[in-house]
């Protein structure tokens, strides 16, 4: 038996979802509820009165929590505990501590472990902040980050959330995709000699990062340029990356740093850095810490990681839910629901739970999502009105980035998206009748509003570490490991079959007769 | 009883599901069965030998189209009957007319409202024709369109997807949503006196396109520039936004043409034909028109759209997967999935069918994706090992856009690209049994391939067209009207009510009491 079913709170659960809450009947929103449901912590207000849930459920979820040692668990992960292992099965056995990435704002850090990994994070920080010194008068315009799943998607996510705040003449670029065309649409609208490049693999030896790094050496010595003097890495210690002759610096990260989990360690700082400068970037940081320390809050009202990850699981394990959107009512934010399908999907897409057992429930939802208003004239049709029910997870700010806002007729820009952000909350949630059934909208429809003042530096790495910690604490309460990713070894071993066949062929040699799977593609090339 | 639930052929595919098909038994998954399972039309091959489905299924579901009157309905579409309704209730009461907008190539149209909406379509071209013309030399180096919804998703995703065969020196933007920033990030990028702005709404009242453009005019209007000069209307005619002393050109669109239907209409073609000019613009439209011929064969084997939509089907209401990944490995397509998660899951999405009965049946599915390779450092772990089967949609060319590519290892990165491609697409079918539960890939993971030449104007537009007809043929079986939208219409209504009390507090009034839901959340942002 599985850990999650053995809980006797998931028993009381059980029981609870027989009689489910409706919030589409009448009366059963009220402004008194509204206000009731809020919860704070740092500069956020986290409005959960539009769930399916009543004070039975949450004492239910915070019970599961408890019995699950949630925040134990998470006081564990941040101490450097060795949580990142399968019990009886060769696993990464690995300790998980991208929250000492950030862990420099007043913490009284409680293991050597973890304060080891402070102080080699806050010297490569002391680095960074000596080499953008370094280069601050050359003239440097451009950086391209080179570098795929948790080297590209968190770093980009933040950097668009925060560009707003780039310094003056900065601008920076990310390639990841192995398809030629990502590197050559980038590579149009740079000059090479005002060019930075990093190049991101912990192993170095991610094969769309190597074969993009060596396709944009070419471009620098094509115009006599060297490398060296542009080339930056970010790897492992001691990795093949880690060369003097090859980079003018190497930034150190760590096998406990997992790609999905690195925007704050350097895999994220240099760049963001560059464009917004270490002060910004440090802003950022203390956000992040912040809410780290917010995850280790004993009291789930105050804290929000854990209360959304219970309001989750209620919805994917007992309402039967199987995805999550994520829908940010600002533009900046677009590419964050893209991170935050790694950082929960990657991590929580397991079969198997901590003692090796098939898990019997489901893990991991399927995350997507898109920046409001946007989606409302896209999707929102099938939440509104679809035979699958998608909980949605809201965020607003209250203030612009830009303070370009317009008044037409009567309010701002800004109050306009706000309106639709609170319309939709509340819409899905009471539904409304109609005798044509085609109008009729029949509510009940799961959400929450995370609300903040702006989308600014401090405030964007609290919501980063919100999200990993949330995915964190349904791990921890699933009893499985949200730290490795077993799961994308059988593609790239298949692929490097294949990719074999392709290179005898261009050899001119045929292709091997017992890999007649891949071979079927290959045939079907010809004629295309 | 649903037309869907009386099928005979839905009654016998729900016995087949009994013996479900396990291609991660040893010998499930041969070269003859991939070799058998590939359909092919224009210049595309669709290889579904990684469906979990056999000759039996395969027999039910063709048997499934011909019960519903799948490629009747498809051809009662194309020649205009009133198919937008739902029987005995108010509704829209429309035809459906987006095949006629370019249905200029060699058809023997076959009734007068078709041919009367490609008559008119075509006139809008060739005033589009004679625009651009007029407009080559006075130095226009921008385009920015403001739309939302289907005024940007399909337009931006098809410019992404063939900005490689930009002419040179034109670059388009987008706005759409009403979130300030937006706009003002845009803003930063152009020059406003060499800058064009397409102003998109059918009805002229969009609340985010009108807030957008006012902004942008003042811009305008604050370097001393008329906007008569620079707009443009994409709109109906007549609609309040047609209106020469406002703008320099309308062109027109029609209620026939739904937003999300309406790539190929004037909401496209404008700015394409700007970014790419008239000549690719025609080969793009020549592709859909000719993947819409495809979907009239009775012949599912040739019918591409039609196999497609059957096999989702069969993944969706009978193996019971809730969503649909689409993952194109092109990075140019980055946006595409973006795109159809509007075409699918807004036209889809429904609750009643023709007949204004609640279905008992799923509709629409969630659509989501993301390209690969990236997709693979991101959720594949969750689509090898989760506990959700997601269905996945890979799209593959042979060759590469911009012809840069680069040989590292002795094979380029497109063959490495495909290579990814053709292995997941195997990997996740078979699965790979192991010792290690953690290492342990369960396979029968159901996805299909569908193949072609290049990304280019015609391909692209062949694609859209393929995707368009998947979607309604789903629609059709299932018995829903995929044409309306009455499920956005909520949200709306309470935006606007929200909208004004915010008016009123900028005002200084106070908040209606009768409105206690919205001041909840209103209250609150007070003390933020």
């Amino acid at each position: 038996m599985t850990a999650f079913n053995g809980y006797k709170a998931v028993e009381k659960l059980r029981e609870l979802v027989q009689k489910p809450v409706d919030l589409s009947k009448e009366g059963a929103l009220t402004t008194k509820r509204l206000e009731q449901m809020v919860a704070s912590a740092l500069n956020f207000k986290l409005f959960y009165g539009t769930e399916c849930i009543n004070e039975k459920i949450l004492s239910g979820l915070f019970e599961l929590a408890l019995e699950a040692g949630a925040v134990k668990k998470m006081r564990a992960m941040q101490n450097g505990e060795v949580i990142n292992k399968i019990e009886g099965h060769e696993s990464e056995n690995r300790m998980v501590l991208h929250t000492a990435m950030r862990d420099f704002f007043d913490r009284q850090t409680e293991t050597e472990a973890a304060k080891q990994a402070t102080t080699l994070a806050y010297a490569e920080l002391e680095k960074l902040k000596s080499f953008l010194d370094q280069i601050e008068k050359q003239g440097f315009t451009d950086m391209i980050q080179v570098g795929i799943g948790g080297s590209e998607l968190g770093p980009k996510a933040i950097y668009l959330a925060l560009q707003a705040f780039s310094k003056p003449g900065r601008r920076v670029h990310f390639i990841s995709n192995v398809d030629p065309d990502d590197a050559a649409s980038v590579m149009q609208q740079v000059d090479l000699s005002k060019t930075l490049v990093v190049i991101v693999s912990k192993s170095g030896t991610t094969l769309e990062t190597q074969t993009n790094e060596e396709l944009i050496r070419k471009r620098f010595l094509a115009v006599g340029l060297s490398p060296t003097n542009h080339f930056l890495a970010v790897t492992g210690k001691g990795s093949p990356m880690d060369d003097p002759s090859k980079y003018r610096k190497s930034f150190y990260i760590w096998d406990y740093v997992g790609g999905r989990y690195s925007a704050t360690s350097m895999v994220g700082c240099v760049i963001l850095a560059f464009a917004l400068g270490m002060e910004k970037l440090l802003e950022f940081l203390k956000g992040a810490s912040a809410m780290d320390k917010v995850a280790l809050e004993e009291d789930p009202y105050k804290n929000l990681p854990l209360l959304s990850a219970l309001l989750g699981i209620w919805n994917h394990n007992f309402l039967d839910y199987p995805t999550t959107a994520i829908i940010p009512y600002s533009q900046a934010m677009s590419r964050f629901p893209a991170h935050l399908q790694q950082c929960d999907m990657e991590s929580n897409g397991k079969r198997i739970d901590r003692q090796g057992h098939t898990v019997d429930f489901w893990t991991g939802p399927i995350i997507w999502g898109e920046p409001g208003t946007n989606g409302q004239h896209s999707f929102y049709q099938l939440i509104h009105q679809g035979t699958i029910t998608v909980p949605v997870e809201f965020i607003g700010f209250l203030e612009t980035q830009y303070h370009e806002d317009h008044t037409f007729k009567e309010t701002s820009s800004q109050q306009k998206l706000l309106a639709n952000l609170f319309a939709q909350s509340i819409g899905l949630a009471t539904g409304k009748k109609s005798d044509n059934p085609n109008k009729h909208f029949p509510g009940n429809r799961p959400n929450r509003v995370l609300l903040a003042k702006k989308c600014e530096p401090y405030t964007m790495g609290a919501i980063l570490s919100y999200y990993e910690n949330k995915v964190a604490f349904q791990g921890f309460i699933w009893d499985i490991n949200s730290f490795d990713q077993e799961g994308v070894q059988l593609g790239k071993v298949l692929a490097n079959k294949i990719i074999d066949q392709f290179a005898k062929k261009n050899k001119g040699e045929e292709y091997e007769k017992d890999f007649p799977l891949g071979a079927v593609y290959l045939d079907h090339l010809k004629d295309l």
